[in-house]
This record gives structure tokens, sequence and C-alpha cells, in this order.
């Protein structure tokens, strides 16, 4: 698993430095070196002498505490061995092959505006992600072996059971603020020195507690967050000289992801167990440090007389109330990653409505487009005039992607649910973060969250904290109390 | 072979990043992750298949033109399995890890100038180094198996023979060049904008062909020139303010070794063929870019008005010819990395010297020290105040590494040797380079040398581009008429 987790790490890295530093020409052998360090990796975990040893080692499971490391480490390896056991590697290498075409085809439909172009591209991933589906047959939805994949024991059920109950009310609340005055944002879209905002940015997330001492940030065109242990955990940003939000945001976004995997228990370095629980876990982290303080009245009671000092000329006559009703500006939009926090469940939604009608047949990839513009419509009152700004516009898909999109949403339920549970046991928080003081913050999500790694599933790790399975409540409660006081509902 | 060739290429941007990037949080867990892939790399070449393979391919081998890249490419990888195999992993693991606490011993005992420290790890490595040899016997010397991993089929009997002839006359020159009046080089050590120094190097090596889009050039305390297939070749360098020559010589010397690997033909990638010959003959190319080019007054015709423009406060009143003397200003000095053209050699020379009789058991370790000065008194009649200064300057012998100081000296020689053959293929060479024009000279190169990549050993490419073997005298002959014209000798 040691040696496992040492391939991983060093794939990782030439991921980063193909984002940050790799010189074009590097391109094609960085191709191959991804390839053969993956499939190393995965011929390691799959061989028949992991399987042994994890047989051997289930006497000595039982007699472990179930919420030991030791315990977990057994329990996880083999719920991932016995899952990749299950998938032929002759499908891994075709379906790498296909998504390879496919997403050279979607870079160039897109440029065109050309859905057809990657229709058949799209038709082959669908019908071969139903054949991965039915590897793991039976299951209760063919969409379920899929959402496993990022959410560890999540069925289908029960985020369309969430996202029922979700959907009415975020589309209510939107439709009431659209019909109040429009937000000014205006002094967001202004001229802004790169420098000063990146100094800004990484002087924000000091004050969260990201240690530069394991870690840095750079430039990447698309910003991620990855690691190489818990020792060495890196940030990336783009910064907008013209837009305030790309980089504050992006980067305040990117360290909660990154102060998570610093928190994770180096007990569980190169191990399975040695990151987070899993994509919404992940995403609860980073919504959390993005919007639940970055776009909060108490954060920016502490940092906005500093970005105003910064940015006195374009900053010094916006007041605090209206800078923070600028950063909070609701408009529907027809972009997912530009999206506003009561906005953007919405677009997730629509994709997880629609993978889920792909995967069962009910939906034609050829009609997608129709479909997409008619949900964009009924749920956020905007159409796309081009597929390149609808259909088209995540590289997901194309990359064989599928279930992924639901993490994001279920990030933002439990962000909330857990922030809930943060403002009981630390009754002062608020006055904390108007003191620019974070640390029992981080100190309580280093608890109860970020050391445990991946040692428990999603719903289990949420039920350990907050007492319940993952909810839409808490997050429905904060929209509406927000947006309500900020648009005056 | 290729999938080796990928995991040497993600274990060298390892490296890369470990010295430019890394958060030194980063550090054990790159320790880890280089071993696990160098050790899988290790293994998978020592493989039975791949000695099954190699069986199977020597009837065709027969068939082949030797000039040949198949015929090339079986001899090449036979020669290094046969190589591999014979040494054992225990003892591959065990210099190792007794490499590793040396090295940490070593900057124990440099940083107290304490060679007694580093004593007994030293003795450890020259008897495992020792046993090393064993494993290649018979041999006509115990040095043979320790120069032939980094100059693939040299003799120590060879490179003795070429040193004692160049060791007298290097000496000669120096005592010489001792009794002039010192030449001025005070206007290089002045404050130096480091971006303009930065900016300049990169105007300089672009000229010479450094191919942008196949490369980077990045900061690293110690410089050192990497690549990732022939698609990816970075370079790194250090600035300082205070001191010109630093960040010049050191960008124009890593250059030279990029552009050999940038043009090492594409058919040779992924195979153990697809990098330079030897390192002799790498620094062949370095020396070539840094001093018989970088340090030439041909170069400085074309490039001084530039610096100068850039410079004009520190430069502007310093002549063309007081500028080309200063750069070439030779002094006996006791670090090896800061010593001149005319006195570099003799340090590698007292370093062969003393490796060979460690090696033969006529010195022992504990008189180390007391011979490094000696021979420093006697070469370059300068003698080291302490051993930090002295026997305990370099990092090669606490990592390991015997057989390679050697290189540096033949590399030397044979960048004179090409550069004589060089001018007489293409006569104009001298005003062209005055004319800021290295395409000629770019393509002689990669047709003579930089394509085959490590398809001849180097004798054997030496000796097909000029007709005879690795020699001294064009390069006694070069430092004898450089440096009796500047020091009118």
């Amino acid at each position: 698993m040691a040696e496992i987790s040492d391939l991983n790490s060093a794939t990782a890295l030439l991921g980063w430095d193909q984002q940050t530093y790799m010189p074009p020409g590097g391109v094609i052998a960085r191709g191959n070196q991804i390839g053969t360090l993956s499939s190393l990796a995965h011929s390691k975990f799959v061989s028949q002498d992991v399987g042994v040893l994890l047989e051997d080692l289930k006497p000595y499971a039982e007699s472990l505490d179930p919420d030991s490391d030791d315990f977990c480490l057994i329990e996880v390896t083999s719920r991932d061995y016995d899952k990749q056991k299950k998938v032929p590697s002759d499908f891994v290498a075709e379906f790498s092959r296909v998504t390879v075409v496919a997403h050279s085809a979607w870079e160039e439909a897109r440029k065109n505006d050309d859905f057809s172009h990657f229709q058949p591209h799209l038709e082959k991933i669908v019908e071969m992600r139903r054949q991965y589906a039915d590897f793991f047959a039976p299951y209760e939805h063919v969409y379920d072996p899929l959402l496993d994949d990022f959410e560890p024991g999540m069925k289908t059920a029960e985020v369309q059971e969430i996202f029922s109950e979700l959907r009415p009310k975020q589309v209510e609340l939107i439709k009431a603020i659209g019909e109040k005055p429009e937000v000014d944002d205006s002094f967001l879209h202004q001229s802004f020195e790169d420098q000063k905002q990146w100094d800004f940015g990484e002087q924000a997330i000091t004050k969260y507690g990201y240690d530069w001492d394991r870690g840095r940030q750079d430039k990447a065109t698309h910003p991620f967050t990855t690691n190489f242990g818990v020792g060495d955990v890196r940030i990336t940003t783009r910064v907008d000289p013209n837009f305030l939000n790309t980089a504050l945001f992006g980067t305040l976004h990117e360290a909660g992801h990154a102060i998570y995997e610093q928190g994770v228990s180096p007990d569980l370095e190169r191990t399975p167990l040695g990151g987070g629980a899993s994509l919404a876990i992940h995403e609860s982290q980073s919504r959390m440090y993005e919007n639940l303080l970055g776009r909060a009245y108490d954060f920016w009671v502490y940092f906005y007389p500093k970005l105003q000092e910064i940015f006195s000329t374009q900053l010094g006559n916006v007041d605090l109330d209206t800078f923070y009703k600028g950063i909070n500006k609701v408009a529907p939009s027809l972009i997912r990653v530009e999206a506003d926090e009561a906005t953007y469940n919405l677009h997730i939604m629509l994709r997880l409505e629609l993978e889920i009608a792909l995967m069962e047949g009910k939906l034609m990839v050829a009609d997608l487009p129709a479909a997409w513009n008619e949900r964009m419509d009924d749920y956020l009152g905007v159409v796309p005039s081009n597929d390149a700004e609808g259909v088209l516009q995540d590289v997901h898909w194309s990359s064989g992607v599928l279930g992924y999109f639901p993490t994001y949403s279920l990030g933002n339920l439990v962000s909330n649910q857990l922030w809930e549970k943060i403002n009981l046991d630390i009754p002062s928080l608020s006055s904390q973060i108007q003191g620019g003081d974070f640390s029992e913050l981080l100190a309580w999500l280093h608890e109860n969250v970020h050391r445990h790694g991946s040692k428990f599933k999603p719903q289990e790790l949420v039920t350990r904290i907050v007492g319940s399975r993952i909810a839409p409540e808490p997050y429905l409660k904060y929209l509406n109390e927000k947006f309500g006081s900020i648009y005056q509902l």
C-alpha cells in the first residue's frame, strides 16, 4: 500500500507540474508517464498477493475496535480491492482510450459550438458507463456504482430524495430574489493589480491556518489542490486582473481543500486512508472556507479594512455593507463555475437528472441539448443561446466522469450541517471570526473531520459529527436567512 | 524499457521539484517516493523477462548494421543488464542506507570542520566500493568498474595516461601566469539586479538555440539540468546579486547540457539510448557553451554591447578587452566549483589520484586530509586552512560517488577536440559567433553528437567525429594560446 501510495503521489506531481510549469513540448511524454504509473499502481493493487494478504487479515480485523486505524485500513482496502477486482483490465484500458479521444472531440465541439461532433463519443461513454455499472450487478440503481466511486456507500435514491426537497425551495428563493432590485457589484469589476490580489489571498489563508511549510500556491488555468502526503499540500489559483472574485474566492476555496489534507493524521500516511473521506466531504471544507467564512459579514469585518487599504483607489469609497452585498449578488446565469451560492445547486441538479436519465436509457444523447435548455429555463429562467455555453460547458462527461456532479451540492449541504454544529460547540465563533481568529474553528474541524482521513464513509462521518445523515434543511435555512436579509425578502 | 523510462522520468521530476519548488514539509515523503520509483525501475530492469527477451534478440542483432538504432539498443541494453545483474539487490539497498547516513554525517562534519566525524562513514563507503568493484572481477584495475558507470568502456589506465601528460603542463602554465600582474576583475563584483541578470542569460541561450517550447529555467541552490524526454528539458540557475559570473556562466553551462538532450533523436525516446552518451560527453557540451563560447572574445563582440546597455552603471566604463580579461582571470583557489579554466583540471586530478589510492588501499581514509593539502600545495600552490574548504568541500564522496570526478576534466578535453574539428568544418565560425549566429554550430553538434543519444560509447563517439580517442593536446594548445595572449606569456 505504501508503494502504491508513492506511485500515486508521483502521478499527482506529474499532474501538478503539467498544469503549472510544464512546457508545451512535454505533453506527449507526460501522457505516457502518467499512463505507466497509473497502470503500475493499479496492477500492484489488484494483484493476487494483495487479495491473499487481505484475506489473512480478516480474522485479525474482527478483534479490532471498528474506530481503530487498523480496522478501517483493512475495511477500506478490502472494499476498494473488491471493487477494482470486478473491473477487467482490458475494460479499464479501453475506457481510457475512448475518453482520450472523446476529450479532444469535446474540445473541438465546444470551440465550434457543434454538439453533433461530440455526440457519438458521449454515446460510447454512456454505453461503457452502463457496462461498468453492470460489473457491480445486482444494484438498486444503475447510477449507484458510479456515485459510489466518489461517495462510498451513497445511493442514488438518497441523493434524489435530498434534491427533490431542495429544488422547489431553491427555485422559489431565486424567483423571490428576481423580483427585488439588483444588487450593485460593479466595483468588483475594476482593474486590480495581480500581485496585490495574490498577496491578499495568501494573507487571508495564512490566517485560516494554511501551513506554508507544508504547501505552496502557484498559478494554473483551472485551479485545483493536490498533495503528495500530508507534508506537501499545494494549491493553485487563477488571477483575473479585472475581477476581484476570481483569485480571492478561488484561493479561499482551494485553501479549504488543502487545510483538510494538511490535517489528515500522519499515522494514515502512505495508506489508502491518507486523504479526504469523499468528494462531498472535501467540498464541505472548501465551501465552508469560501462561502460560510469568505462570503460572510463577520469575515469582512476583519478583512475589509485591509482590502480597502490595499485597493484604496478601487474600494476606498465602497462601504462594508455595499461590499458584502456585492460579493453575494444573486443572478441566474448560464455557467456553473460562475454561479452564486443561491443558484449553484440548480446547475448541479440539472446535471444529475440528465446523467441519471442517460444511464437509465430514458434520455438519448441526441436529445441532451434540448433537455438541457428546457431545464435551464425551468430552474433558472435563462436559456443558453448555444451549446458551447450550455451542454458543452463542462469537461466532466468528455473525461468519462459521470456521478461526480452531485458531490458539489452534497458538499454545500454538509458544510451547513457542520456549521450549525460548530456554532453550537463554539458560541463565540462569530466574534472570533470578526477578530480574524480562525484557530478554534480549525481545531474543531481537525478533531472532527480532518484527522480521520478516509477512515469513515461520508454518511458515517456526518452522522458521527452531527447525529444525522446528509440533509438539506440547514442549507436551506442558511440561504433563506442570508439572502432574505440581503434582498429584504 | 518504455515503462522503465517513464518511471525514471517521473523520478527525475520528483528530483527537479525537490530542488526548485517543494516546501520543506515534503522532504520525508519525497525520499520514499523516489526510493519506491527507483527500486521499481531497477527490479523491472533486472527481471528475468528482460534477460530472456535480450537473449532472444541476439540472433536478430547479428543481422543488423552496427550503427542502426536497433543494434545499439540491444547492445547497450544488454551491457547495462549484464552489469546491473551482477550487483545483488541486498547490496544496492545496503549501500543506499549507508550513503544516506554518510551524507548527513558529511554535512555535520563540514559545518563543524571535523573530518573525524565523517571518516568512519567514508571508510565504509570505500570498503563497499571495493566490494562493488569485485562483483565485476576480473578487472584490469579496481577503479575500472567505478569509472565504467559514468564513462562506459573507459579504463583507469587511459585516464591516468591522459592526466599524467596534462598535469605538469597545466602546473607550468599556472606558475607562469602567477609571475604576471594580476588581472582586474573587480567590476564583476558589483551589485547587479537579479531580474536583469536572469533576462540576459535567457537572451543569450535563446541565441544558442535552447528551445523554450521544450524547456524552462527555474532557480535552484545547486544548478542542474534534467529532462523528462526530449520534449521537456529544464535548466536551473542561481543568481548572486553581487557577482555577475554566477548566473551568467551557470546558465550558459546548463544550456549546453540541455541543448544536448533536446537534440537527441526522438526515435530514441523511452529507450535506454534516449540521453547523453556519458558524463564526459555531456560536460564537453556544457563546457563548450560556457567556455569555448561564453568566455571567448568572439562571443562578447556580439553580446558585450547588450550587456553594457543593461548594466550601464556598472559596465559603461569597462571596455570589451578589460571585460574579456576579467571573466578569464586565472587565480589558484581552494574551491573546485569556483575554479577558473586554467586551474580547474588540477582540482580534478588531485581528486582522481586520491580516489584511486583509496581504492587501491595505498591511502587510508584517516590520511586523506593530509594528502589533500599536500597535493593542493604541489599543484596549485595554495593550502586550505581547514578541512571544510579542503577535503570536505564536495558532496560526491558522501553520496557514495567515486569515479565521477574525472568526467569533468575529460569533458574539457573533448570540448576542445570537437572545437578544433568544428573550426575546420565551419571556417567562418568565428565571424558567425561575432554576429550572434550559433545556428551552424548547433546543426554541426546535432548531426555529430546530439542526435546519437547514447548509441555509442564515449571513446567510440569521439573517434567517429575527430578520428582519434580522447586526448589532451587540443586542450593544452587552447589554454596556452588563450592565456598566453591574456597574460602575455
